[in-house]
């Protein structure tokens, strides 16, 4: 078959099911979820078995370690996948809720009730477990999803694919509920972002690259996913201890993420008395500190940071530093070099508490806490489909209910208009 | 200037200004608003003045009378923007509101609070009340807004946006709060499309060569305002006199706006007793019928519809008839055909009113209402900037809620990720 109708018989199979998916009620969308989750167990070895293809393609490519290890599916992991699934059934779901009813003077009962997107597409790379994930999510809130993972992971999405199309199919649910795109073609993604008559949403998630393609492309509404450039801000009146800790569990406990620290900012009234000991401290945990000038005055054998740096996302050991005039000066790096994700203030002073959580245009903004706690599961969400950084539909963590949108219902005793 | 140059400058000026709107109190754009409403008012000779430059151009070209009258301002139309602009001061703000907040077991208070979505541009057809109107609404909302109208009205918007802008300069506010582009040249609209490091939404209102042009150009985010092609079905079990008088209503009360029918769906256990008469009452009231086949059996003298009817938005007094055999064929017509807009049935069958409610997928489903009160006014959410017709973000009439996002706050003591 030709690519584009191929990927077509896709969207409209996906639209299809969408309208079917809409109408479900929670205990049948859970009986599917736990299928799947179920599968997933039984059928271990064979995925191990086809995740093996994909080690051993990118053992041949060259890839590092660190892409490797994210690739690999072992037991644990599948165990994992499946757990999350079931976590999944357990949410409460969030199609139905009736968000707000109210009556008008002339007796219309006007409410907001919480439907299903329809059909979402997700563009991915790399991690297989996304593909169950994003499935799930998708299900638990009523919609059908079209799966495109990265091609270094094939075998991997489809052998899961796979199983989770046969839990469906058991549960007597239409097979375009969940579908994975097979082909690694990069002209199938241009194909699927121009169905905007059958595909509702558009979620990417990776790198930058993958994101300008995408919007550029896409006809359909796109909810992005885009880099962690986050930073936590020492005031001068900070607990410099709690300050310590905060900025170094959010460089340091798990570098890799989008929610880790990128930049530390430090007051200029207490960079002597704080920077000496924390920048010892990140050094003996591995970490290579780029500073501005005045760090470097700190401490001479710090490396100077180049203005590219302010706006790079390392994900991994190493940490820009800034020493700035005061609160202002903080926000506006904050606001211009950050990738509006997470930042946090360390600070005892409430009237700079207050203008922090004001002023600091992002999807978490902290007071006293690791930027590492923005996460569905760590907010209380459930899982999550991941983080968007754009402002429309959904900001910050995206949990089932962020998976669906709303219609206005009007219950009314033969009015009309005059 | 160059035209690239010029309106990167007007985007530029508009993210400043929306940081400085971002943190405005609600007594401070309440200001502006009023003194914008003032301005109006007291400056009616001069906006008159320059419209009649419209006028005499359309009539040149040879423009409808309609769309000549949708874009004269007199003095009562102009009184109804001030008095629009005061309203939308009275309004509650809302910005700063928390949606929820929650604490969760390692002591961290999670909230949702409501902020401004940044820079909104807005792209629109023929009438100039949309200047005043988005302008208003936006800054309500704490965002700064570039307008950009069409180029049939280019001197009354000119004129409307100059006593705009005079007024924003008397109460303080940064220029960039509401601009207008004030070029016709169409490529001005293609370079704002791409300024998504400085725009944030755009909202395009008008026939769907405007929305396609605009989404496929576009990598800022979308919220479409699209037709409605919107649909009333009479169920078998209907009060058929309610019937009668909400499908007139929604017909003939105002039928060049987006919430009125297009196409009446009538079951076919009743189509004998209903449509003679509901028929010979549209006729005298001018509305042509346009039949299915048991239609033109029912009235030999209605013309037959064609597959385009099922999807037009005739704007005006046309209207489709069909007879379908049940709720289900209802449905899946209006699911099909229509523009997920605004749908109504008629019924007194509980478990049928319920149905509908549940498995149309428009903005707006109503059980005994006419579909005209789809509306941001008459749905008590105070002005609206325009209805929505996509599922991301804002579905159905759109008011300075809809005009903000959410971002989460997170109030730690201390709290660092295990």
């Amino acid at each position: 078959m030709e690519l584009r109708e191929e990927v077509l018989k896709i969207a409209k199979q996906a639209k299809e099911a969408a309208q079917k998916l809409a109408n479900l009620s929670s205990t049948a969308k859970n009986e599917a979820l736990l299928r799947m989750a179920e599968n997933l167990e039984a059928r271990k070895d064979e995925i191990q078995e086809k995740n093996r293809r994909d080690i051993i393609f990118a053992e041949k490519k060259g890839l590092s370690r660190a892409l490797i290890d994210r690739l690999t599916l072992n037991e644990k992991r599948i165990t994992q996948m499946s757990d999350s699934l079931k976590e999944i059934a357990k949410l409460e779901d969030p199609v139905g809720r009736i968000e707000s009813m109210w009556r008008r003077p002339n007796g219309l009962l006007i409410g907001r009730i919480r439907v299903p997107l329809g059909v979402i597409g997700i563009i991915y790379e790399s991690r297989p477990n996304v593909t169950v994930d994003a499935a799930g999510l998708c299900l638990k809130a009523g919609n059908a999803v079209i799966l495109r993972g990265g091609s270094e992971a094939i075998n991997s999405n489809i052998a899961l694919s796979d199983v989770l199309s046969e839990a469906i199919e058991e549960v007597g649910l239409p097979p375009g509920c969940a579908q994975l795109i097979k082909t690694t073609d990069r002209k199938a993604v241009e194909e699927m972002l121009k169905l905007d008559e059958y595909i509702d949403v558009i979620i990417p998630r990776g790198g930058e690259s993958l994101i300008q393609m995408v919007t550029k492309n896409s006809t359909i509404p796109v909810i992005k996913h885009y880099k962690g450039v986050c930073h936590v801000y020492v005031d001068e009146e900070a607990d410099l201890k709690m300050a310590e800790e905060i900025a170094f569990n959010a460089k340091v406990q798990r570098p890799g993420v989008c929610n880790a620290m990128e930049t530390l900012l430090v007051n200029e009234k207490i960079a002597d008395k704080f920077l000496p000991k924390m920048i010892q401290r990140f050094k003996d945990a591995g970490v290579e500190i780029r500073g501005d000038e005045i760090t470097c005055r700190i401490d001479p054998n710090v490396k100077k940071a180049t203005e590219e740096d302010w706006s790079t996302e390392y994900l991994g050991l190493i940490l820009s530093v800034k020493v700035v005039s005061g609160i202002d000066e903080a926000i506006a790096h904050i606001n211009r070099y950050g990738s509006h994700h997470s930042d946090a203030i360390v600070t005892k002073s409430y009237s700079r508490s207050r203008k922090f959580l004001q002023e600091v245009d992002s999807a978490a903004v902290y007071v006293n806490a690791s930027t590492r706690f923005t996460d569905g599961g760590e907010f209380g969400l459930g899982a999550e489909i991941g983080i968007s950084t754009q402002k429309l539909h959904a900001r910050g963590p995206m949990g089932a209910g962020e998976l669906t949108t709303t219609k206005f219902i009007v219950l009314g005793e033969g009015q009309v208009r005059q």
